[in-house]
């Protein structure tokens, strides 16, 4: 299955309304809700032997399901509210393991005072799928697109990258949420996401969807652990850290505002398209070439 | 896995606050939306092997994921708004099967002015598993919940029941929004759900939500095909028709006004709850017993 087609089919057969102010590609659709406020929602998912493995604790695979979801909503720096729940699995997982993993979802929606107000669950031949909708909401005029960047920007992110499966990251990380709510009441952020596939393939989504390139200053750039490859750092994925743009001249102050224990880095900078290179580095390579394997451009 | 267990142990875990006004265990969750409306949410699944077959036209798949969801619209009489939806396949369906799926559900969509605003697909080692979270609205003051019986109110239906595998009718039913919206409105539908897992099942929930049991007549429920037993007809599922409990002095009315070509029927009554027994037949036979290896009860 080739998902980039997929989508590409998809995406202009997909009606809108003037509800919708945010429609699919983003972290999280936003439509409107009450007052000034919109409301956020998106849905991901986890597969077993995918997204972890059958000896991982269970109680960690609820965690991480629900903790991916709100990651979606600190990328957007929207507070999350309610959530629904899916699990499809076969006779293997049985409800001892199913109690686990709503322990593990429960654990840490009381953490961030999300409401589970639904879900469904059913048998599979094979495998086990658990699925979360998340639903949230943020200011209007303080929302965080993916969208808006100019050349000059620059780029930050939270945290560290690279390593995250050894280190259990993955499972344990926590969502950045109060830095992503602070970060858009405060208007730094002025294109943002979550880092999922790694800064490199999300690094270029931030630049191509302003139309832009951007140059890494990958030296710069937090390892989780010691003795990383700049490709482990770049291409790993799952570090769940915001990843996102900052106006130049805002650059200092919010170096110096930053009120969080959380490593904050300036990684890179935005610049003009260059023709066939959307991510560089502070030599000019083609990073996206040179991990051609790793790069889904 | 012991889906009745599961959830016993899971409800009472599940906090919530006073912006959800439906938690988990109706078709749809609630919460507080804008002016008087109250936001609809509900998440419903299509597992191959299970909900249909792998030859099974996947445009009719889309169309079931999206149908199903609608139905539990349908039985708080609300209005669908939004969807999010998710696919986690092996590598077995392409793109083009993947294609295929979302037109059944952008088909729908279209017919109901529902818009697609998420998802999210990914890889699994083995099957297909699809989901829909659905968005509504519905009027504050006209939402119809489960619960609510009293005892004399009637039982009513639309359509007419059983046989749904081999008509195809569980891929190709039409979700009954304009008559749940109707009932709803006009406020003649005091409880009602949707029937997915057969009038056996779903009015022993009707009746057991309301610590009420129920009398069917069930020689006046009308029957998809003929020479049907009345064991299918009370025990095949996915009918998805509206079952609901309609107040005496209304039924009258209820008939003389309904403005449907949908089949609309009188099928029963509840009454005081009667010690072992849920639902019983005009002969005073317990239908649960009658039917055992049926009854989740």
């Amino acid at each position: 299955m080739d998902e980039l087609s997929f989508l590409k089919n998809l995406f202009p057969r997909i009606k809108s309304d003037n509800s919708v102010v945010i429609g699919p590609g983003d972290d999280c659709a936003a439509v409107k809700w009450r007052d000034n406020k919109l409301q956020l929602l998106a849905v991901d998912q986890v597969v077993a032997e995918q997204h972890f493995l059958l000896e991982t604790d269970p109680k960690l695979v609820g965690r991480k399901l629900l903790a991916r979801n709100l990651s979606d909503i600190a990328a957007m720096g929207g507070t999350p509210l309610y959530a629904l729940c899916t699990v499809a699995a076969s006779k293997e997982f049985d409800t001892n393991y199913h109690n686990l993993v709503m322990d593990g979802i429960l654990e840490l929606a009381d953490q961030f005072d999300v409401r589970i107000i639904g879900g469904d669950i059913c048998g599979t031949p094979s495998g086990y799928t658990a699925t979360l909708t998340i639903i949230g909401e943020v200011d209007e005029n303080k929302v965080v697109t993916r969208y808006g960047i100019s050349s000059g920007d620059k780029l930050f992110a939270t945290g560290c990258f690279g390593n995250t499966f050894s280190t259990n990251h993955h499972l344990t990380f926590n969502p950045r949420l109060a830095e992503g709510i602070w970060l858009a009441q405060n208007s730094y952020a002025k294109a943002m996401l979550d880092v999922s596939d790694g800064i490199l393939m999300d690094g270029a989504r931030l630049a191509t969807g302003s139309d832009k390139s951007l140059k890494l200053n990958t030296i710069k750039i937090p390892s989780r652990t010691e003795k990383l490859s700049i490709q482990n750092i770049l291409t790993d994925g799952e570090d769940y850290e915001l990843l996102f743009a900052v106006e130049a001249n805002k650059a200092t102050a919010l170096i110096e505002n930053w009120p969080f224990e959380t490593n904050l880095a300036e990684i890179g900078s935005f610049v003009d398209k260059i023709d066939g290179s959307t991510v560089i580095d502070q030599k000019e390579q083609d990073l996206n070439k040179l991990f051609e394997n790793f790069s889904h451009f």
